[in-house]
């Protein structure tokens, strides 16, 4: 197994569960702001360019974005359920929304937002998700110009990988991936099989 | 919506997503002895008696009974791919070993080990989880009597649920359950509508 050999099972697993909308859906767990654990359902939007860095967008008003600022660090659970496989995917998250200063960033986020559907995108126009519904009536269709940029709510998150776990359940097998940072920051990861 | 109304949703979607192997398999997340969260998916063993407790089999080895040790606080991330209804079930778990003092406990702990299958109550004989695996080659077949009570690394946890939040993406409504706890040492939950 060489380097990065997780994102190629990762791959091969998104490829083989193709066939299911809910291929796509991860669970992400995060500390919540009085430090007992968060989890949710969010949608793996592709990696980062040419790295191993998972995308995720969500709205900015949701609790997940309180509780990553005060703690970074984050565990994706995602099981194929066609193939039997999970993924257990621990890292940082880089929270990018409209008011970060670095342009490269900025301009991903924007990337991001248009290749979302319209539907996705006019979900951050609706009201405060959360907080008390004041509608008993299902909201009026909001409509989007397709050329808009970026709505305020719309965020970005990048998860850099630090540890995977993969466990294949037809297999049996188990393996975990480890990444360490070189002194020329270049990072590099080493696998070891263990017991499911 | 009346009390633990949740319970009723939850059983509804079990239901209607009987069909699919996977809709017994749910996310747990926790905090990690680092403070970083963990987060595994388990499989949903039943109501605990007349309660809305969740009863979960896990092996007493693997890390997750350590991180509850230090944190007892969980989230269950549950998402039914057929129904499109996610619940997300936030709650305190006991963690019930072989070495607990309560003979009613220990009790639970037996009739949740023989509750489940030959198969799966033989994989509490294999080498320890997570650890390097010291065999390239598949394990022999452990042979278990059906009549053997619970072995050592057998143990059961049990999630008391506080705050349950369920959301439909079909009618797209969003339920936030509370639950809070009398004078008289009675549970009582309230439900709000929340935006989704």
């Amino acid at each position: 197994m060489g380097s990065v050999a997780w994102k190629q099972l990762l791959l091969n697993a998104l490829e083989s569960n193709a066939h299911l909308k809910h291929s796509s859906f991860m669970q992400l767990a995060t500390v919540g702001t009085n430090g007992t654990p968060s989890n949710r359902t969010v949608v793996f939007r592709g990696f980062q360019d040419n790295t191993d860095n998972i995308q995720i967008n969500t709205d900015a008003r949701t609790r997940k974005i309180e509780e990553l600022k005060l703690c970074s660090s984050a565990e994706i659970c995602w099981y194929f359920t066609d193939s039997w496989e999970q993924f257990r995917i621990n890292g940082n998250v880089d929270i990018i929304d409209g008011s970060n200063a670095e342009p490269l960033k900025l301009q991903q986020r924007e990337h991001s937002w248009f290749a979302s559907s319209l539907r996705s995108r006019s979900q951050y126009l609706c009201p405060n998700p959360g907080l008390p519904c004041l509608h008993e009536q299902a909201q009026p269709d909001i409509s989007l110009d397709p050329s808009t940029g970026p709505i305020d709510a719309f965020c970005l998150l990048i998860l850099e990988p630090h540890q995977v776990d993969y466990l294949n359940l037809k297999s049996n097998q188990r393996l975990t991936f480890k990444s360490s940072v070189s002194a020329a920051a270049e990072k590099s990861w080493t696998v070891e099989r263990v017991n499911p």
